[in-house]
């Protein structure tokens, strides 16, 4: 951590404030400017809360050195990390295809969806069953039903699935679900990351409303501190004042979080601009950036969903998504 | 509901659409324009996506004509409500001055603390027992314990007290606890929210870091919807591009809620500055804007308070602005 | 534009209203709901502010249906614009690919990094010779002596030239200069917007910094207004709360720009991520998101550029890169 | 300037940094951690650009020290300034209460809102004559008709008045007003800063709509910088995702900016709110906050206001209001 002390500090002062840093157990070394004083705090700097430091009336700034992730950091895991859940592949040159509608509905409905998503190169079948939803009022999913379905969908198709929890009391539920997702809004439920980081259940790991990626990899690292490091990051947009799409999707969290962890990243178009008419040019540009994965809704029949169909595909435009994503990886790959 | 169609629909597709709406239960008056038609939709619309509605080919937009949140609307309810607790009344001209530290660290503190501020005029003990904390290396509050201190200050001063509870099944912890937080980072936490709403507690609700006006209000409504009408609002600041202060408070959201709801809104200067040289500033603007209580930080020991002491005032600075706040309060009350 | 009134409007207000509006030369559609009632506004709506509207007692909401944009409308101009400029084409299925330092620095360096960029397939050069800075202290550019510089690299690589142009008084310096560019923050400076509206050059419009889609599409509608159609408009980041990267590049805006206008959409991915590390990836991207163009600097020696180095591609790099683009183009237009 | 590098930098790497870094002029002091290296650079860091610093391969981060703003800052000039201007003050103790049309629409308008603001207590005349529109269909004012109508006001007053500008060519026709007013679109319009630097003129620089403080006091640092200290700064809103208010207030930029500079603040709650039912409440916000003034829109017949009548207050309700100011400023100077 590095302290810089404002211009004007008399000498008794700046020694009282290092006395006081030796006594927390730290080193101090002190670099003398013109117009301002550092000082390199080196050793257990975990115990020092920054924001005081800087709210002391001497101190002009603080600003922390290493980072407060670590399991996450790929500087302890150089090599990327490639997540195998019930045959499909995310990270390390692996791409997974998730598709499937944003909330189960019927038997027909999810295991149509299954096969046709399949057929065009879905590796992961994706169907919501809890859907966390702004308004009591609104359909709030199947629950347990929709679960129950969306495990016949597996079997019929082979195809693993993915699906969100919103509370750990429902966590036995979920024990066919191949990947259990946490969904935007419990981003930071530190409770539930905490719970879900004593299983060795896969985590697809979704980006908060308004959440910076370093937030991001802390709410990773709530996960991997208890064990569990089965994890996939996913970028689902963020909250702008732009309104013509109901999130602004930052695709260049991509490099940056590649930079920065090896945990693989997938990206939620649909989510992040709220109209089909948009996914398609966002899926490609996912892949283009270099994403490890892509996550899309499919409806077979989207005026009549009960949710979100704005945002879905029909089974046909995904499978002609599906082809070009897959020239477009070769291309970035040679 | 009201759905614009585009300029160049087809006699035809307007039919269909005309319909397709009717068969959902809806009246259907039409407004033809020069340049668009207007549906204006009656009946049931909570049936119909919006979104959905607003992606089809042939209409430009879609509006929602009357608010999903229907018990905190003020428009059912047009009388301030009173939230009276262990003597505080928040709302309808009352005030709640809810002072204390951020965690709870130890018996002396926390009694220290809540002699010195109910002699300076507070009327609710604030203090956190679970800590949100955004690494799950960083100190994450004395659970259990520290909501047993925080009793005995209650008990030694009669002061209610508030204090944030982070899962469900922490909550028969929280039974001598008069008014339970939700914090910003689980605003949306729907299944705490819809638990909270089965209870007869005194909830305090934050609003989330980067949510609306409107989004607060319908977590609000989740717990209504339970039969729990007992809540008081609370803006601590929302993210934005400006790093100066930790947050932006948006003050200008008093006079919105007031209009919206007739639910009581306090306001919280210390985690929105996230720093003690601007609160008391910002609690003065506060009570200005006709906010019904301020909730502040006071420690007794910034320098060495284990979390957030950069932001918390001394009792000194609390009692000479609680003096202040009143002065305020007279001028706006004129 | 459709009024809604609130639902407890008496009806001598809505007959008082109504006739106010007529006499405005209005004809009024009215639609009676069970909650409220929907006013549809027929006729020159423009003299009518739906603010003032909005703020009437008995209005709950205004809404205007036309877009105020009318010539950069694809509504009034289904096809495509190509813009066509020294050899190099945007839109229409036309790509540019624009490159070059941030700066004019030397006569070498512009003509030794248009040389290699004209190799690597750039079909136009850029360069800075006026500079918005921040800060008045920082290097502002080499000025009309740098427009120089920039005219002898077009003369010896046949390449059209980008500039920025700051103040209207400096247009003839600009008289060499293919493609004037307005700076995000020059986006809302109407008087230049107006003054280059009456040239007969191509505009490179940049979207500002914190500006909605919809208003870089009246910026350039001022443009428009004074009968100069040839602008391109370019995405290059907007302001978000996200630290890691300079700005977030809002890729979604490329499908939803080539739905509402007719202009071709060119992507800066150099300043929206600040980092040369992203903009390979950025650049990709928003190739694949169906971009008609992509602009990024180029530096032959980042380390003692006098500007923005940090963001600056090698010569090489931008040959990879630019190699990978085409490739991309060619899987999204199969 | 700091200088972080990474933790697996080789000896010879570092070396080399330090030496290219001493051949720019600067002093490098050293200060080697256990999982860092720290350089701080001492002397003129002008010549460096930190983001090209913070690109190398081999540095973490980088963090300037000194801030890039002098005349402006509080650092140099600890007291605060005191702007005066036909007999109105602002900052120092001094409140200035500017009120006035948005638009100027007639003779009539202007005198009669400028006699009965004054006997309200304002103590300047507000009025556009050049109006900034998104759409160049809307109304753009009176002009240079408009600035002649708001000198007859101030001649039948005696009340100084303040316009805004927006090219510098109008400049002349500014002379009979006292404050020229830059508005938020043209904030980090440098040119037109530049030359406003170059006169002697009293400034109201408004903040932008999404510029940082920090850039606030940068422009601002352009006026100064060309010899002309008489600048008032002014928040307006900032855009955030809010919507329900027109931008968001950020009144705790008022104690943050009395800390960093030594300039007067005033306050537009009118522009920020877009709502004359939230004006009064976030203007004795403002005034309990500590600004040095306020600046509010009043109209004598809103409804039929040309421009942003939605935001204006009748001169009966800004009459109320000026009273409760002085009474909030009263409390709070106590």
């Amino acid at each position: 951590m590095i302290a810089v002390l404002k211009h004007n500090v008399s000498e008794e002062q700046k020694i009282h404030l290092i006395s006081w840093l030796k006594s927390q157990g730290l080193d101090v070394h002190i670099s003398d400017g013109k117009d301002y004083t550092v000082l390199g705090l080196v050793g257990d700097t975990g115990k020092i809360d920054p924001e005081l430091l800087a709210s002391l009336e001497i101190v002009q700034t603080v600003r922390p050195v290493s980072e407060p992730y670590k399991k996450c950091s790929r500087k302890f895991h150089p090599d990327d990390s490639v997540i195998t859940v019930g045959g499909a592949s995310f990270g390390g040159g692996h791409f997974g295809l998730i598709a499937g509608p944003c909330s189960v509905e019927s038997r027909e409905q999810v295991t149509d969806i299954a096969q046709r998503v399949k057929a065009a190169g879905a590796t992961v079948l994706r169907g919501g069953a809890f859907k966390p939803r702004t308004s009591p009022y609104d359909f709030q999913g199947l629950k347990g039903e929709g679960l129950k379905l969306l495990s016949e969908a597996k079997k019929a198709t082979g195809l693993p699935i993915v699906s969100e929890i919103m509370k750990i009391e429902h966590l036995e539920l979920f024990e066919d679900v191949d990947i259990i997702q946490i969904g935007a809004r419990n981003m930071q439920n530190f409770e539930l990351l905490r719970e879900l980081g004593r299983t060795n259940k896969t985590i697809l790991l979704k980006r908060g409303l308004a959440n910076t990626i370093k937030e991001l990899l802390m709410s990773a690292e709530y996960i991997c501190a208890g064990g569990n490091e089965n994890i996939i990051l996913c970028e689902r947009g963020i909250r702008t004042y732009e309104t013509l799409t109901r999130n602004t999707l930052d695709l260049s969290c991509v490099p940056v979080l590649h930079e920065l962890t090896h945990l693989p990243v997938v990206v939620d178009p649909s989510h992040a601009t709220g109209n089909s008419r948009y996914v398609p040019s966002m899926a490609l540009a996912a892949a283009a950036a270099g994403a490890d994965g892509i996550m899309v809704e499919v409806h077979n029949d989207p005026l009549h969903a009960l949710c979100d169909g704005a945002q879905s595909l029909t089974p046909e435009q995904f499978a002609k998504l599906a082809g070009k994503i897959n020239s477009v990886r070769q291309v970035i790959a040679e």
